[in-house]
């Protein structure tokens, strides 16, 4: 496959993108210095990786369909968590997959789900790559294929009447809005991972978007799927809601790969925005401005930006020096008219509207390169995590101390950063989302990675949150996920995925 | 059970409320005579009815908790569908349930599933019994138990922080809104069986609100449930919303008493609306006024009404007498402040605002009035039948035109009105609602009620619709039901049921 630009194997996006030891060291130098001990050395990028044989040999019928180059394994080795990215820096490649897969059609999809059953392999259904919960590699010592979907990438269908897509799941998020928008058409659909993320990859994690309230997880654009299984097609009716039966798009969003292929979707799409307003309001009590947005979506407003940063996340990311929260507010469309409505509420709780802020601009520079300035702090040997959940609004203060006091005391030098911002509010309860960031040990990145992720779930859990609101739950977050349902839920999923992949070949270990 | 007010046994909701025969009789000549070939005569209400012995004995454990009496025993013997209420009114009752119970606790709901396994009876969990699908019903041979969740009806706890409140399943509809006033808060869920039906029933059948936009279906307002199966207690976690793993809301919601006996949600409520606002608007071409329908909920316009009435139904429910259509609107909350728009679009579509129109008051009245006017009509010989869909909005012509022809083809008189609404419509496409009266063969009304549902459901497939919008599935829906979902995907169900209710006697017949 060739590519104009590449994409790094080992990290996050563009490989051209990553800052390069000298930027790592001005970063080291200008903003972590002051306040984080660091040693100042920089782990290099890895030389391209050499792996053994792989254990399969693909079927000669659809050989062209795969690859088995040491360079596609290893960049399907991992998703981009933390530990993925520390793996492959230091070449931890033994367990890469031994063929990738790129099926172009459904049919290939079919066929390669046959081959594996015959030959005893895992399938790893794989759309970016982009998972931070070790969604999309296997744990197990069998011989498996990372199904990588990115050639199953036609926009079959633009129907405007209905304001709807017809898309294939490799389709990745900027190519979806190249061609929605001469139609004046728009998913709205911005998870964080947008440029190097996948339809089938959001709808298989039920991944949020970055606006705040209303429609903005992928499930709720979601008018039909079509899933391949191991035993055949899944098709659900393309309607705009029925009542029939238990929602059949229900039991495929968030099944990771373990219950079926999502192969295509028909996605709901809607007309650009003609109209955006925003405001920055700074608050000098944090908890006043949690009330205040608290206030503002019980109102019925429903904001398209809601991001409440917290004093330590508006100090790092949106460069506000007073010591307050800061709240950016947007909203789009007709709601457009009611920012006045909001601005009043706000006021009542003390917040005050900045003119001319920065911080929007600020903290948006910051969030799209998050993941690379991230990859920057772990070359630079800090631990870096983002955390995220969802709680009612009356165990949030307690849920964001615990998360606070669990960073401290599982970092191993106790200098640890913890910044909140609320990336969705809902009118029960917001889904806050947190950044860790504190000093390692080299050489004992993971196992401290693993240390501070555990302290953070186990307060998340017992502070009456979701292991994830928009992450997923994979591999790294499968013993809170398994704490949170039901035993008997967990026995109906498992009974369900025996019926549609009684061999137990995709994904094996998620979900079940 | 003594209640101030006797609920119907054979037909809609209070005793009181059915029309007495002259009222009957003054309805057909006032109403009918002039357009529907009728006999003028009146089937009488019937005697309480008297059954043959139960097959079943109460554990003596828990005798207090079941009744056998004939009466409670034929009021459980069917919902409230056509076909329910004239094999009720002909005392056809043979296949009344053996027992009702009546649990108290969620324990008692374990108790008596243990029972019904030991004694292998089949167990159908009851709401308020106004299942139009034959919902409540037991079609085989064995004895049953109709589970009457009715004295569940606890209202454990209103948060007002989370706007949230905690509530048995057997709640009834005017129940939770009268506990919730005091609060300033409110559901806004109101089915049109609102006053005899329950939170568990909704639940259930994944039951619609009659607010045409925005969180309208039960499945809307849902935070966590609470299922008993015959192997235990299923419980969601209370969160605002979660990424982790298929929805188990989503197993249950809409899974109609065969997965298990929800016996407890929470439930988002919201603050009363301060404001409403609305109006009425005639269009003399309908075609034009579902454009701007479409084109209103597409600009992003989220009414609380937005019920367009086609010309028939504007004339016999709404009073008008102008040929054209009629679309009824309403906003509320911060939304209020954006009917101009929707009356400008609506203006572009050649709708026209009437002032003073008595149209919605004259509709309100007649909808809340309908299902006792539907069981007059039925005593009057009529067959009467209600039938509702979603489609995407460039499937809604045929679909309409194929609906009407199928009636006017399968009616023995080939004389019958078809009218038309939207219940709900949704950025790709409308719920529309039909009503269905023409005279039948007295004696064979179920035989024709029968032949024309067969013709409509065909019809309704056929043209891409799904069978239900929110009536749910039953026993009458099935055939259709299973035709639109993938035979894999009710694989899936039937191993999830087979996980949960292993000797499957939870309202066989139905899902599965």
């Amino acid at each position: 496959m060739s590519r104009w630009r590449e994409k790094s194997w080992w990290g996050w996006g563009w490989a051209d993108e990553a800052l390069d030891d000298a930027a790592c060291r001005k970063l080291a130098e200008q903003a972590l210095r002051p306040w984080m001990p660091i040693d100042g050395s920089v782990l290099p990028i890895p030389f391209d990786p050499l792996l053994g044989p792989p254990r399969l040999v693909p079927p000669s019928m659809m050989e062209e369909a795969f690859a088995s180059d040491s360079m596609a394994r290893a960049a399907h080795a991992y998703g981009k968590a933390f530990r993925d990215v520390v793996r492959a820096l230091h070449g931890e490649l033994e367990h890469a997959p031994d063929l990738v897969c790129y099926p172009r059609t459904a049919h290939d999809v079919v066929a390669v789900l046959d081959w594996a059953e015959a030959v005893g392999a895992a399938v790893v259904p794989y759309g970016g790559g982009t998972s931070v919960v070790g969604g999309v590699e296997y744990r197990g010592d069998g011989p498996w294929i990372s199904l990588d979907l990115g050639r199953l990438n036609r926009i079959a269908e633009i129907d405007e009447v209905n304001q709807a897509v017809r898309v294939q799941a490799g389709v990745f998020g900027p190519a979806l809005e190249d061609a929605l928008r001469p139609h004046g058409l728009t998913l709205r659909h911005f998870p964080q991972s947008f440029e190097f993320s996948t339809v089938g990859g959001w709808l298989a994690t039920r991944a949020g978007g970055h606006y705040a309230t209303g429609p903005t997880r992928i499930d709720d654009f979601v008018e039909a799927l079509r899933v391949i299984t191991p035993l055949g097609s899944v098709e659900s009716p393309r309607v705009p809601s029925s009542g029939a039966g238990p929602a059949a798009t229900g039991l495929f969003l968030g099944s990771e790969g373990a219950l079926g292929v999502i192969v295509e979707a028909w996605l709901r799409v809607t007309r650009r925005p003609e109209r955006k307003v925003s405001a920055s309001l700074g608050f000098p009590v944090y908890l006043e401005a949690v009330a205040a947005v608290r206030d503002l979506v019980q109102a019925g407003l429903r904001p398209s930006n809601c991001r409440l940063l917290d004093p330590a996340e508006a100090m790092l990311n949106a460069g506000a020096r007073d010591g307050g929260a800061r709240l950016l507010l947007g909203f789009e469309g007709p709601s457009a008219a009611l920012l006045p409505v909001a601005l009043e509420i706000c006021r009542a709780h003390g917040g005050t509207e900045r003119e001319h802020d920065p911080a929007g601009d600020t903290f948006r520079a910051a969030f799209l390169r998050a993941p690379y300035t991230r990859d920057a702090l772990i070359r630079l040997g800090l631990v870096v995590e983002t955390v995220e959940t969802a709680c009612t609004w009356s165990r949030f203060e307690q849920l964001h101390a615990a998360v606070v006091a669990a960073v401290q005391a599982a970092a191993p030098t106790r200098v640890a950063v913890v910044t909140c911002r609320f990336t969705h509010v809902y009118p029960d309860g917001p889904a806050p989302y947190f950044t860790v960031i504190t000093p390692a040990r080299r050489g004992a990145e993971v196992e401290i990675w693993d240390e501070i992720k555990t302290a953070v779930s186990d307060a998340i859990a017992a502070s009456g949150g979701t292991i994830t609101h928009h992450h997923a739950v994979g591999r790294d977050h499968r013993p809170w996920y398994d704490g949170e349902r039901s035993p008997l839920f967990a026995g109906a999923l498992r009974a369900a995925k025996r019926s549609l992949d009684p061999r137990g070949i995709l994904n094996p270990g998620v979900l079940v």
